[in-house]
C-alpha cells in the first residue's frame, strides 16, 4: 500500500507518493503563482496528484486515501477552511472543490499538524508517541502529537501554540492580543531583537553582516555573528533562549511530551541554539529539575515532514470529535 | 454497581460511595489530624473505606475498584507518590501501604484530576466530554479532560494549570519559577493584591472588612467590598479579570475545551467574577471573536467533586501510557 500526501503552502505546491515505511518514493513541486482562484489552485492540486501517483508507476487503485496539509484549520462544524492567510481566503468551502476528484477518501489538516504528525512517524520523533513541533518562522506555529495522533483540541480548532500568553500585557502580535509567545520567539520577533540590538551597539559585526543595513537582516545573521563572538549577538540570543524557554516550560507543563522538535528556518541554527536552550530550560520549567524536562531536538525532514504526515492522515490524523451520547 | 471513592486531603480524608447515576449514598469524613505516620493515615483511608460500605448496606462484592484522589501525583515509572506537600511526603511507596488492603483493584489519581472527573460526570460540565477545571485556592490546580478522560500529559506527571508562564520574569512562584499563572491567580496572589491595594487607598471598605488588619484579608472580602462599590475593590477585581483571563486563554488556545469551570473559594463569588472574566476572555484570547471561547462556569459539586471522580477512576482515569511497540 502507498499514500499521497500534499502540502499546501502560500508559494508552492507539493506532492508525494510515500510507502508504508515513510519513504517518499515519488515528489513533484510546483509553485502556486500569485492571485489565483481557488478554482486554479484545487485544480493544480488535483493534477499534482496524479501526476506523482505516474510518477511512482502507480494508479490510484493503489492509493487509499487523499490527504492534504493546508495552511489553515478546517472548522467540523461548518465544513470551511477557516482562514488561509496566504491566499486571501476566509471560511472557504475547500471539500466542495476537492471532494469526489480522486476516487479515494480525502482529508484535510493544517500544514503545522502535518509536519508534526510527520516527524514523529519518519523524522525526530520517530521513536516517541508523544511530541510537540514548534515551527519559528515567520509566524510561530506547530503541532501537537499525543499517543501518535494529532491533537488539535476538543472543538479541534486549536494548538495555536504560538499564541499562549508569555508576556503579560508585552509586545503587539500580529493576532492583535499582547505578548503572545510568537511576539517574542519567532523569527521575525528574533529579527526584531537584532535591528534594536544593533541600533544601540553599532559596533556589532551583526551591522556588517546585514551590510549596515538592518531591514535585511535574517536570523541567520544572529548565529553567524555568535560564531564571530560578537558580544550583541550573544545577548541577544541570550534573550532570546529565555523566551524560548520559558514558552517551551508552558507546553511542557501541560502535555509533558516525550520530545520538542523545533522546525523552521531559526532551527537551522542547529546546536547553537540547541545548546543553550536545553540549558535554560532546566530551570524555567517547573520542577524541571526533580522531574525533568523533554529533550528538544531540530526537526529532520524539512518540507518532507509535511508531505508525509498528509499522507498518512487517514490513520494517525485528528481523532474526529466523540459526539456526547445524550449523556 | 456502586463504586468507592476517597478524597484525600490534608485536613480531611472523605470517603463515598457512588451509584451508577452519580449520585453519592453514603458518605463519610475524618480528619486525617497532625503528625501522622503514613501507616496511620492508609490504615485510616481503608478504615473509613470498610465503614462507608457498610453505611451504604453494601459488602465489598459490590464494589469493582478501590479509587483514591490524593494530593500528589504518582510517578508512572516508579509507583511512587512523588510529593504530597500537606504531609511532607516525598516519593512514598504508596501502593505498598494500600494494595491488597482491599479484595479489589485500586487507583491513585492527583485530587484536582478527580475532581475535574467529578465536575465532568456529574456536575458543571455533565454535559460535555472535554472540561479544564481550575482550582483557584492557596494554590492553582486543576485537572484536564480529553474525551471524558483524565489527561495528564504523556508522562502521567503533568498538566500543572497553575505553572504555565502568565507574566515572564514576575514575581516568584511558591514553586521557584517566576510568573507562573499561580503567582497571579491563587487566592494568595488575590490576597497579595488585595494588601497591596488597601495600603495605597487606606479609605476603602476593605480596609474596615479586615478590620485594619490586611494580614486577616480573605478573598471574599474583596467581593464584599465589589459588592459595595468601593472602588479600590473594583480595581483590584479588574486587574484580577486580566491576569485570569490571560491565563485561561493559554489553556483555551491548546486545549480548546467545552467548558471551563472555576473551583476553590474565589470562585464561590460566583457571578461577580464570573460576569466580567466571561468579558475579558473574548478580547484577550486569540480569535476569541472569530472562533469563540468556551463558557466559564462555577464548579456545582464542592467536595463531593472529588469522592465521585475517585469512584470512576477505573472507568475514566487517566489513560494509562501505550507503550511504543519497538516502532
Amino acid at each position: 500500500m502507498h499514500h499521497l500526501g500534499l502540502d499546501v503552502g502560500g508559494t508552492n505546491l507539493a506532492a508525494g507518493v510515500v510507502d508504508e515505511e515513510y519513504n517518499i518514493i515519488s515528489k513533484l513541486s510546483i509553485p502556486v503563482g500569485e492571485n489565483r482562484t481557488i478554482e486554479e489552485i484545487t485544480n493544480d492540486m488535483v493534477w499534482i496528484s496524479k501526476e506523482v501517483i505516474k510518477k511512482a508507476g502507480l494508479s490510484m487503485d493503489d492509493i487509499p486515501s487523499w490527504g492534504i496539509g493546508m495552511p489553515s484549520y478546517v472548522n467540523p462544524n461548518t465544513g470551511l477552511l477557516v482562514h488561509a492567510n496566504c491566499f486571501g481566503w476566509k471560511n472557504v468551502p475547500i471539500f466542495r472543490y476537492l471532494e469526489n476528484r480522486l476516487p479515494v477518501k480525502l482529508f484535510i489538516e493544517n500544514d503545522a499538524n502535518c509536519a508534526a504528525l510527520g516527524e514523529m512517524l519518519a523524522g525526530a520523533a520517530r521513536d516517541d508517541d508523544n511530541a510537540i513541533m514548534l515551527t519559528l518562522g515567520t509566524g510561530m506555529g506547530g503541532g501537537i502529537i499525543i499517543d501518535r495522533k494529532i491533537y488539535c483540541g476538543a472543538d479541534q480548532m486549536g494548538a495555536e501554540l504560538g499564541h499562549v500568553k508569555l508576556v503579560y500585557n508585552g509586545v503587539p502580535c500580529t493576532c492583535g492580543q499582547k505578548g503572545c509567545a510568537e511576539a517574542y520567539c519567532s523569527a521575525t520577533a528574533l529579527i526584531r531583537q537584532m535591528k534594536e540590538a544593533v541600533k544601540k551597539n553599532p559596533e556589532s559585526v551583526i551591522w556588517e553582516l546585514c551590510e549596515g543595513n538592518p531591514d535585511a537582516l535574517e536570523g541567520k545573521n544572529l548565529f553567524d555573528a555568535v560564531k564571530l563572538a560578537d558580544t550583541t549577538a550573544e545577548q541577544v540570543l541570550e534573550q532570546y533562549v529565555e523566551y524560548l524557554s520559558c514558552a517551551i516550560s508552558t507546553y511542557i507543563v501541560l502535555f509533558r511530551p516525550d520530545k520538542i522538535i523545533l522546525g523552521g528556518g531559526i532551527a537551522e541554527a542547529g546546536e547553537l541554539l540547541l545548546k543553550p536552550l536545553r540549558e535554560r530550560i532546566v530551570p524555567n520549567t517547573f520542577a524541571g529539575n526533580e522531574i525533568g524536562v523533554p529533550n528538544i531536538v531540530a526537526a529532520k525532514l524539512g518540507n518532507d515532514a509535511g508531505i508525509i504526515g498528509a499522507a498518512f492522515l487517514d490513520t494517525y490524523g485528528t481523532v474526529r470529535r466523540r459526539k456526547s451520547d445524550g449523556r
